[in-house]
């Protein structure tokens, strides 16, 4: 049996886009919430998942590593670099000259702006949850609805691409990472993501303290972020990226100096780093 | 004339109830965008605005700090906190039996999870784009749909509250900020947020030597981010929040010390910092 993947639904979203692009042999399912999709790689329902972690339209990274951090088995194993090409799309023989009404989700809409005001002036902009269920809900219009979406969008429901590319900011690439249930080895090209926390309530101030090893050992870090718990405000944990893997010597003494100020403290994943490809 | 405060819209949202919060006796103006409040605020054509930065149910922070980057004149003023009660609302009359489905904004229906499984096994949930045109949306339907969405969003629509506070976390709180045009001056309790980044690619490596100049001061810091830019990947820019008033003196030579290192630089606000009120 082909390898299962599980992605954030419906079909049609930029993250079906990843999942086929990660594993285009695989069977891929859709799940209602970024949740569901984790636990269901760490109760083996699935192989592996793919949904986004950063400058997403899709998704919001948090989902993940909230999920991610209550979980045995579920970690992340990979990462993918997603061009978002949004597409303005419409039912078969429509003009942009009839289009009244555009719909999409409202991120969606508000990177498109430019093209919007340049090209539609005046069109009512109608946000919606998905992008992919903006481009399936133009069968009940007639040709004034066009949605912003992704050409597998256009694709699954057989509607026509009115013009790719339409999105304000040309790179707009959104970073996609693998869930699964082994570790991957060193490949040399490695990257670890790590979330701690500290038992202090003016955690924050010992940001500073909880960095220095990794400054100490020469560890690049490519993302620092914190983030409120949700259980209380002035309560925060940390996510970090780093450059290594978390069996590189280096990595490994930077990461038992860290956990001598953390309170919780978990690695996420070690896994090969993503480049962009060029076209 | 009374005060006019712009806020994200539709009218009903939590960012509305925040909006009536901060300037009770004001003129409360919807915008489509968050980009569209900020630069409300920018062009004089309101007095001030209120929008959600933290843990939001209604927005995200990076719009308005995005927003702000580019503004000449406004800048953050002040800043609220706001315990996000999420009500279940349904047409006066309707019993928790009845309801087969329920529709909110996607994060919502994340944050009810538990209410939901334990109260409503079964029910089919619908993501809508807002929490606020999730409730105005049952006037459509009958007595098998509910929402879940602001205390203020039933009052208008002369919906019924079933129940309140159905959201999983109880301290589930919402940090919005105030946009303004004049800087407010010390208040002896004051935080500073401010935006940078640096000129090199590899640029959250430097993040530590960028936080020196606080940890040596001994400025507490509050809230630290690293954000793509959405222009590459790998290129990212900054937030960090932290106790103290620009025009402290240990700020000001702090401030001056950072921008050796940094490329853009920019202040967003120095304001009050918000207490969350006890019960």
């Amino acid at each position: 049996m082909s390898k299962s993947v599980a992605f954030l639904g419906p079909e049609g979203t930029y993250t079906e886009e990843a999942a086929i692009l990660h594993a285009p042999g695989a069977r891929h399912v859709a799940y209602p919430s970024l949740p569901d999709v984790v636990a269901a790689v760490d109760s083996a329902e699935v192989d592996e998942a793919v949904g986004p972690i950063e400058n997403s339209i899709a998704g919001s990274v948090n989902d993940i590593v909230d999920a991610l951090i209550g979980k045995q088995k579920a970690r992340i194993t990979g990462e993918l670099l997603l061009p978002i090409d949004v597409c303005l799309i419409a039912l078969p023989g429509t003009s942009l000259s009839q289009i009244k009404r555009v719909r999409s989700k409202a991120e969606a809409l508000g990177q498109c702006r430019r093209f919007l005001t340049e090209h539609l002036p005046g069109v009512v902009l109608e946000p919606y949850d998905s992008t992919a269920g903006a481009v399936s809900s133009l069968f009940a219009e007639d040709g004034t609805v066009a949605a912003l979406g992704p050409n597998r969008a256009a694709d699954l429901n057989h509607m026509a691409v009115l013009k790719t590319g339409v999105q304000d900011r040309t790179n707009n690439v959104t970073r996609f990472v693998v869930i699964g249930r082994e570790a991957p080895g060193r490949s040399g090209r490695d990257k670890t993501s790590i979330v701690f926390d500290f038992d202090r309530e003016d955690a924050p101030g010992l940001v500073y303290a909880a960095l220095k090893p990794f400054a100490d050992a020469g560890i690049n870090l490519t993302k620092i972020e914190s983030r409120p718990t949700g259980e209380k405000i002035g309560v925060y944990y940390f996510l970090l990226d780093f450059d290594g893997h978390e069996q590189d010597d280096d990595v490994r003494s930077a990461l038992a100096e860290l956990q001598r100020h953390t309170a919780m403290f978990k690695v996420l994943g070690s896994y090969p780093r993503a480049e962009l490809r060029a076209d």
